[in-house]
């Protein structure tokens, strides 16, 4: 029976409420399988606005030497756009070269989507986490003047497509082998032909895959009146946050997507987190929906190697699903539902 | 009674299909109000195809002489991507300096939206169109090779943000005095936190208009869940053109969008298309639909001042649509049933 050491941070507004649950579900489901020892980090905006600090290089090596990282949702009305974003949420992914943020989208049974005629949806976004316009290589100058110029800058390297490429087609052969390159190459040439010809080199060693491009706008369209049509979404950081909310909606609301930030070369821990953010406008209610959170317990259980666990997780969230799909319950009740399940 | 000189540029696929029934209806409305000059332009991908030319100056500047811009669709599967769309649309927009990308989402009478509760559906995004990642400001080294970089570079002034949020704030006094921003300004800090300055900057001179602030990725999610909250999105170039396709797909496809290309400091002429592209997939059929182009004619109209002409169309459309919402009929059956009605 193994230990494993999970590095927990709840985060912000409705990630304080909604990760014990995750934990929860995680203990129970691997009773007699495995040990974890958790190692909780108050981090977020709390820990901002009283001391200022926001990922201390103590904390981050502390992260480091965990197996994996259990993550709420970061960010707070109270705290300037971006600071907690950037200096925690999108330090860790890539601090810790977490490259493929796998995010999937399913339409569970009981669950009502939005879409009067939604069919059977089942896909998996395979964003990429470490480059694009995520970098924070923008600047501006004369700022507050009306002659301010602004700028983001998108990089994008051969190394960093190919990794995330090769793992969507792997994934691919474990699904139903077709994947989606979603960008924008009639505009973003230089980024999106360079995409373009790495899913063509390496769709070469993937005889049985078949692969077709969309644009962005187009991939928007179709989420909406065809989102049974994917299997495979592969895509860049900013293209790739956009789809997996749209996803999530189509899905019956973002309440049920879980996602990996996976560094796939296992150098550092990866990080599973809800797509949800920390809902300010509904915090301290007790009302958050706990399923995301503990279906990225599951995620985490699956990249750790403990695919039972994982699938025991899944199988009593769909069943909870199944039979309460659109009743209204708070947190806890519905984690207690699913815990009573496992 | 006034003569205007109208640029057709028809372009590629079913462009070429949909642009004569735009005139035809142009034509119709305008009886005894006002005569129009065509020039037809010869651009697009058979001309690319056939002597290498894409944009040629004498051509521009023969289009700058004119008072409006009528456009079918620019892009084709044997050219490129990007050769057209930047050599020629964006072209056309940037030197033009077209700065108000503006489009209007309605669900008319008569069509189904996907949604199974789509409610009333009106909002109009005012995209900014000179600006952000299509300026073609990107770049790649090692091309071809592991060590390949690519950029794209967004540029934003305060310059070209402000004027088209004073277009967006007048527009708004004339609706239903809501603005949301749309940007990701926890992530693209540079650019965001310059837009939503300036949007309370301009915002304070309208104290009638409220407005508010929604990441583009929740941005996506409420253009499914709740479109009715929306009057005016205002936001840059790349979000203006995803939030677009998506908003057409929930008011039941972009065949019923039409687009305007604006300056509107009339130092150059303004362009009007569907937001629909080319459509090869469909092309050569005689199935596209005319009234995304028709549409387009009706804001062509409007932006020269006939603004009776106008309604025309429109209400011909609306009552069209109304009646034969989801009858199948080809080009000619639309455009004859909507002239019929102006
Ligand atoms: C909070 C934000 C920086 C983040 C992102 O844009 O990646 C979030 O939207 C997500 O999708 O995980
Ligand atoms: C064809 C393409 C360059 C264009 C754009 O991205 O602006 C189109 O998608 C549009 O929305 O008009």
């Amino acid at each position: 029976q193994r230990t494993y050491r999970i590095a927990v941070i709840p985060g912000d507004g409705i990630g304080k409420e909604i990760v014990p649950h995750a934990q929860a579900a995680l203990e129970k489901a691997t009773e007699g399988l495995a040990e974890f020892v958790y190692e909780d980090f108050d981090l977020g905006a709390e820990r901002y606005l009283r001391d200022g600090s926001i990922l201390p290089d103590e904390d981050l090596e502390r992260i480091k030497q965990q197996d994996a990282i259990l993550l709420g949702a970061v960010g707070d009305p109270r705290v300037k756009p971006g600071v907690l974003e950037r200096g925690l949420l999108l330090k860790l992914r890539f601090t810790l070269d977490q490259y493929v943020n796998l995010r999937p989208s399913k339409l569970y049974k009981g669950v009502t989507s939005p879409l009067a005629n939604p069919g059977s949806i089942d896909f998996v976004v395979v964003r990429e986490g470490t480059e694009g316009l995520y970098v924070g290589a923008g600047g501006a100058i004369r700022r507050g003047t009306p002659q301010e110029v602004a700028t983001e800058v998108s990089l994008n390297t051969a190394f960093g497509a190919e990794r995330v490429i090769r793992y969507a087609f792997e994934l691919a052969m474990k699904r139903r082998k077709h994947i989606t390159l979603v960008h924008k190459k009639n505009v973003l040439t230089n980024a999106g032909d360079m995409w373009q010809r790495l899913v063509d080199a390496v769709g070469e060693e993937y005889p049985e895959v078949t692969h077709d491009y969309q644009h962005i706008d187009a991939a928007t369209i179709f989420i909406v009146t065809d989102p049974g049509r994917f299997d495979v979404i592969l895509t860049d950081n900013l293209f790739g946050d956009i789809l997996t909310d749209e996803a999530g909606a189509v899905v019956g609301g973002v309440g049920y997507s879980a996602s990996g930030n996976i560094n796939a070369s296992h150098e550092y821990p990866s990080m599973f987190e809800p797509i949800h953010g920390s809902a300010p406008d509904i915090a301290g209610q007790g009302i958050a929906n706990p399923t995301a959170a503990i279906l990225s317990s599951a995620m985490l259980l699956r990249h750790l190697g403990l695919d039972e666990a994982a699938d025991r997780i899944e199988r009593a969230v769909e069943a909870d699903i199944a039979e309460q799909g659109s009743s209204r319950r708070n947190t806890e009740q519905v984690s207690a539902d699913i815990l009573a399940r496992l």
